[in-house]
């Protein structure tokens, strides 16, 4: 058994991760820690929780999470896990941070849109984790920096398409939407119901601190300068994600091409699922699971290329992919504890 | 393994019994047959199922299935259950009918809000399968008739304290609220999205249903006759129930003896969780789980109780509880593929 | 033209009667003030309002006020109200209030549930703003207690039944329903979009301060003490309120009488719609309305009446009631500017 | 006073034309028309509008609604309004049509999408009823196409920058997002309430009818031939729309000059909102207003122009539009019954 420990679980990852964790069957939860709620039975926090888990949030204390852990998910705010990482490395305890202080692999991108990183050696060797296409990586790491969920959204179905040449790398462009618990729990105007509720539009239009993250990451694949424009937007729902994406085809790409490109680097893949023709993705189809569906549509005449991708915000874009890494990094079935369909309805 | 087939897969509840039996230890998933949608895959129906269950939905035949499998869930409209569960239980197939058809122990009443009853002997055997109060009787039962969503909710609480006579069977009230998917898949105006969002109201106010059914095993727990006031609502969520129960207390009834009262018959139950005083149930917190939620407040002058219990209607008050029902049929461990929170956020 | 300004504008009440009140066709609107938005645009606040309305808000002075408007509605908190309305009051202002401060005659009924009442003289001469049964003591009034929204939709059907001895004073019970905008647009856990999203469930059971206000009416109505059972519950809907009542008929009252004393009672009342035999009141159906919808059921054997009451928690149970109480109090059309419905859908 | 008839008074956009034109100054209401519900009152297909409007509907006759009206607003399905508008027109009365049958400069672009086309004469002199754009032909029209809800959207802020030569007519993209209510009241399981609560996803990707009536207007703007990719996309709201817009600049043009355009063609229009640099629309802003709301940021390095513009889809995008266009029609105050905010919380 895979001896786990969960920082920050009050959260709404958190949340997943005690869930993921406990129906695993390769692993055991030893410890859940929690700064506001330290103390405080977890089933106070979620009620939902009650009879299922009993556990009490601990303050965070790298000492004693060293004896008694293999690994530890972080899931705490930006800035927090790089204060905490190193001390748990330090003491060879594996971590997933899911943060966004551990997914760069130039310091200086991650300093431009958050804050001076205190932790750059480590940041050095950890790695981008984007299970399906740095698994080789994943496997041999002491610290994964786990994806944001608009990057993994967006990368998933753009990087074989830009490393196969058959997409421009020029005028990309993802409209995404994100449900409301990917703005977590802290109360804010914007995430009260009544705000929230029958109401959609854009936010942060131009300056998302994904774009960096996902630039990086579409660069290194299509092997120029790549510069997305990013529009995400706040849709009335508890969960799910969906990123409508726009490229243009190299020359001579068809349909036919695209379809069997993103086949040959998916098919195996449980995690990601290519839609057949005239098939597009939906957030309810994709919600409960650790799936990322994709679909596309290529306009003949004009050879604009229209993908769609739709993940679970809070599974393959967090606590799924987290569970889904430490499965690789341990080296054990890496559908284990996530091959199965929570509530779709 | 128990060898199951779901009849009626393609609707809600046919699609919970796919998800659970998906993921029990100790059964397997044989066959699922529908009408509509014969000869199609069950992923054309329900895309959140691509890639976690290959099945093609066929035509019922009984025969067939007698060579397959062990138990059979009929998911099926009234009526029709009547005219399938005969031929199964005939071959030696088990039988968990959530329809209506099974749950009477009185033909006659069953035939004053349905139809004529046309399998009126296997109505005699027939065991109400409301898990926590008929386990001895389900454990030898060829046939099952699963409670409906609102009866569990309500019998669950009242049994208890009609037979220990703490509340007086006159003037019982049961204020009950559902999810919208309690009125199934077929089209209606009343589920139309345009017409249930924002929207709340009282339905059938005087005749649902649902209301004989109570009375039936409210009657047979007080030993006298029970007439509960029932007035079902629907509540614009996805699935959940509550219902806000008002009761009058026996002379010297105190909050003390209610209390100890609920514990005694529910503290080992695995799926009914007493709330500590103060606490009381919402939709959000059983959302996902086989549990019942119940939680009371005593008026300490006017001796009124009130009682609130909650369910997730697709589970305790559906598919959930037909499972529980085949795990003691088939004596296995009573948890088993139930012992875990689906998607609670 | 009634001179007009509104104390306490930014909150979700203050919008609608800056919505109502500049499309009153009697009324101007000279100011709006917040204390926490002082000197900013009331479209900052709301967007919607842009290019309608062109509004500064300013800090609360009575003297300023005192020069330039006839009356004054106060959407403020709890306590903020009782020490401003005097000082308008002396100067001859009208008030028509929106706090709990002035809705008691009885000075520690209130204090029992809220704190220390430092205006009670002013309470002495307050009226109780319950529009169709106060209306002569309204019309001299120079302040107004607006009733609860809870209060305003079990008031109205239970005061002429029991002032005509129709049912029993005894064991009343109101099981209410509000949408989430009732709880205002101060940030809370419990109105996070996540948290009542897909949620459902009862609140403050046994202690709602509403509840001595519904009494005391109910009290003076019957003649002789009521003690009803007020359970609240929130819906996940933004505005509308749904009260289902239980009575008990006295001897002898038939469905007819009725049918006949709520007629007889409402029939000429613009803003109260008794429904015909079998229909029943829904949140949608009075959703941007000053209506109060009222249907109703009696079970025959039983003589239990189930009394089912909808209104919009946002206009006849706050805004819209104010404005009623204003034109009743100015001796104008008091259906101005309330004559018409907004979005249904 | 005008007098006007609804035809096809049943769905939710003929409701939102009986509400307008009932509160409207100039305008009396003399007959609505319907189908399905011929001779029933309007108060049983709308229970909200109890005791607001009185109204029985009737079969269409041309004849009858000749001697009785000025103009007749036709909410009929597509085909159906051709066969009615000639009758009308004939006979002196003006018709605005929210079908898409008059729509069309083109007959054939037309029947590309629809069906032959049955009134190819009218089609010829009926006018294209965006207000804004098309304010002087619409002054002496007998016939009105009615914009649709995406165009109304997209066409407003695209003209301008195309006329002068602000952005390319190349490489256009709108990913838009419309409530469910556009998809009517006819049952669906689309529209079902649980398959469209809880989800988000595009639909009829690269085949949706409104783009040919879009790339028309946009190709005579432009004078020359565009081609818009357009994504339509389902949000779990009633009402509201919102259009994601990306183009890109024409070599010099920068934000003030974008800036300037919109304001100039703008800054006068009562319904066009052009929003302050860094602010975006959003659906809860314009809901219940006849506004379109525009709000854009430009990326200073690439520049991509990024467009958002908002409208209510039952009101700037179908009712509140042909009000607008009657006003015109009959030389009245452009904003009668169109100058107020409807419920936008």
């Amino acid at each position: 058994m895979i001896k786990t420990a969960i920082a920050g679980a009050s959260g709404y990852t958190g949340l997943e991760l005690v869930k993921l964790i406990s129906n695993h069957p390769k692993t055991s939860l030893e410890a859940v820690t929690s700064n506001s709620y330290q103390g405080k039975s977890f089933t106070d926090i979620f009620p939902s929780m009650r009879g299922f888990k009993s556990l009490i949030c601990t303050p965070f204390d790298a000492n004693e999470l060293a004896d008694k852990v293999d690994v530890v998910f972080l899931a705490l705010p930006h800035k927090v896990s790089m204060a905490f990482a190193p001390k748990l490395v330090d003491r060879n305890i594996k971590v997933v941070d899911l943060s966004a202080d551990f997914r760069f692999d130039d310091a200086k991108a991650y300093e431009a849109v958050y804050q001076p990183h205190t932790a750059s050696n480590l940041l050095k060797e950890s790695v981008y984790g984007l299970c399906e296409l740095n698994r080789d990586r994943i496997k041999g790491a002491r610290i994964i920096g786990n994806p944001g969920c608009y990057p993994t959204s967006i990368l998933l179905p753009l990087v074989p398409l830009l490393k196969e040449k058959l997409i421009s790398p020029q005028g990309l462009i993802s409209d995404s939407k994100s449900g409301v618990s990917g703005a977590g729990r802290s109360l804010s105007l914007t995430t009260h119901y009544c705000e929230a509720n029958e109401a959609f539009g854009p936010y942060k239009v131009g300056n998302h601190r994904h774009t960096p993250e996902i630039n990086e990451v579409l660069t290194k694949a299509a092997g120029e300068r790549v510069s997305l424009t990013f529009v995400p937007h706040l849709v009335p729902v508890t969960r799910g994600m969906v990123s409508t994406i726009y490229a243009r085809t190299r020359k001579g790409a068809a349909e036919k091409q695209i379809r069997a490109t993103l086949n040959r680097w998916y098919e195996n893949e449980p995690f990601v699922r290519i839609l057949p023709p005239d098939k597009f993705p939906n957030m309810s189809h994709v919600k409960g699971t650790n799936c990322c569906d994709i679909g596309f549509h290529l306009e003949p005449e004009s050879g604009r290329l229209i993908i769609v991708s739709a993940i679970d915000n809070l599974l393959k874009g967090a606590a799924g992919q987290a569970v889904q890494n430490m499965n690789i990094m341990f080296e054990i079935d890496e559908k284990a504890g996530l091959d199965w369909v929570q509530t779709p309805l």
